[in-house]
Parts: C-alpha cells; structure tokens; sequence
C-alpha cells in the first residue's frame, strides 16, 4: 500500500517499520537494509530521498523526570519527525525524535541528528550531527 | 530458562547472545532487535532496564601488545559489565568490556561506552560517552 | 568461492557482500555477524584481520555537487579500500570508500574512518577516527 502511494520507491531487505499508517512518503525514497523506522510519532519523508543500511529514525520519547516511576514506565513522547526532499542519509545514522531535515541535506555515515537541520544544502555529521561544509 | 528467572522480560527478534549462562538478568527487561549480548566475560543486568535496537554489549577483549602474534591469536581477556537498575540504553550504543553503568543512567543513541559510569542518575552520551546532564 | 582463495576464512551469519568479485581476501580472516562489505568500488582485505559485528565497508560515494540532479541520481565515485594485514576492526565500525589502513592498525568500535590510516600499529577511534596511541 505505502508503494501504490510512493512511486518508485526501493525498499531492501531487513527493513523494520512499526506504525506505517503515520509514514507518508514522496515519490524516489529508497530505503536499505537494516533501517529501522519507528513511526509511533510520525514520520514525514519527501521526495528523491536515499536512506543508506542500517539508519534508525526515531519518532518518540520517554520521558524520565520523575524520580519514583521506573524510566521505561514513565511516559512516551510522541515527537514527529520531517525529512525533506532532495536529501541522503549516509549509513549507520540514528534521527532522534522531533528533528526536522531541510532540502539537500547529506547526512554523513554514522551520524546521530539530535537537532533540526534548519539550512538547506549543508553536509552533517559526527555526534551530534554539526555542520560540516555547504553541499554546494 | 533465562525468562524464568528474570519476570517480565521482552526480548525482539534477531537479538544475539552468546554464552548466556554468564547472563544475570533482573526483572522487567526487554531487549530490542538486533541487539548483541557477548557474555563470554559475564554480564549482568538489573531490573527495569530497557534496551533499545541494535545495541552492543561486549565482555571480551583482545590483547595486542604483542608484537610478534597477530593480535587475532593474541589471549582473550574477560572483563565482565555489570548494568545496574532502572537504566535506559539507547539506540545503537556499544557497552565496551569492563564497564559498570550506574542505577538511573540514560544512555543517549550511537554512544560507545568506554568507561564506567559511576554516578547515579546521569545522561551520557557521544564516542567515547561522557556526561552530558543529571538526568533527574 | 571466495573460501577456496582465502584459508582460515570465517564468515557469520548475515554478512551482505555486494560486488564480491570485487573483493580480495588473504588469509585468516574473520568477518562478523551483520557486517557489510559493499565492494563495487574493490576492497582489499590482507592476512590476519578480524572485522568485528556490525561494521560496513563502503567503497562507492554519492557526487552531489550538480545542483540540478537529484542526489540520489548523480553519478556513483568508486573509490577502492585496501585493509592491510594483523588488523583488528571493532565492532559497529564505517570505513568509508577511498579508505586505506596500516598494517597493524585496531580500529575501535564505533568509530567511522573517513581518511586513510598511514602509520602503521596505531589504535584509531571516534567519529571522524583519529589516532589515540600507538598499539605497541
């Protein structure tokens, strides 16, 4: 159903994605092997966007503030995530939750995105993900 | 036999774990996809303890300061990890040999673990991790 | 195939090659469960390397500098890795195209080697690796 709605996407094998229905793709997303795509919070992606293996994007939280209550009962965030289009995520990169990526981004491999990319055509990386130079 | 002894554990699939018999587990655990428990030097980890996809813990190590034996031939050493309780690990973190990870800790996503974190209630993260604020 | 060219070869589960007449191998080497060796660009692999769980090496790149094609659509660099011999890769490292290490090189978990490791028995580490100590 996600491809009738996504043309041309690729997705390879290995690929994990919990809560589809808050996934909304663009036309020529490619997705590789070992991606996790946790869409609890939802989950954005535009078009001509290439996700190298074994990238997680996150789309919730917990919470752990409170002293008294375990952390993993204490209550889940629903933060969503947008990846616009134009953009490459390198391999081995983690996306936490609530991180917005402009157009023609590259996200080099093995990054970890803790924040919004607010400009567009920059190359990122390390962790947390900086920026490293202008795409173009 | 190891869900028997640890009450409410949740282990995912393609979760890997060698040599569980050197494997303590408390209760309330879960253990996400893709996850790499080595237990050969022991590993032991408390109650509600959340361990999220794709995460690493080692016990082993190579020795290497040999200079005339390829280091893969050179001893193993056994270091055991010992995580604590109420502990959140992250995504795609790596727990090197020889670690202790304190009650209350976050482990932020991507992190490698190099040392023990010896301060309750923490939130670390990076390569090597290192402290990043109190958690509470 | 691959086994008859290279004694001492071990090979886990869920290892992806891609490419594999691409790749060369000397002996008494071990590759690790989920790691990735994507050899369209040609990867070079010398005697007595052990590549720990969870590493990717990458030996094509993305150009992106055409602002008017799509990322995803610019043409593929192939850009060899040569991995020299006695070399410990730890586990869940990126060794990126055009990448060659020293013999006698560890390379620590974690890390992503984005430039060539020129000295020989060094220990690297981190995202960008960078050198940490000499091994011997």
């Amino acid at each position: 159903m996600i491809g009738k709605k996504a043309p041309k996407l690729v997705v390879r094998a290995d690929v994990n994605i919990t809560s589809s229905k808050n996934l909304t793709l663009g036309h020529d997303v490619s997705i590789n092997h070992g991606t996790f795509l946790l869409c609890e919070g939802g989950l954005q992606i535009g078009d001509f966007v290439s996700i190298a293996h074994n990238t997680s994007i996150i789309t919730t939280e917990h919470s752990y503030s409170d002293p008294d209550i375990p952390i993993k009962y204490q209550p889940i965030q629903r933060l969503p995530v947008v990846i616009g289009s134009n953009i490459w995520i390198g391999s081995r990169v983690t996306i936490l939750a609530g991180v917005r990526i402009a157009n023609g981004t590259i996200v080099a491999a093995g990054s970890v995105v803790t924040k919004s990319i607010e400009i567009e055509n920059t190359i990122v990386g390390g962790i947390p993900a900086r920026h490293i130079k202008m795409r173009l």
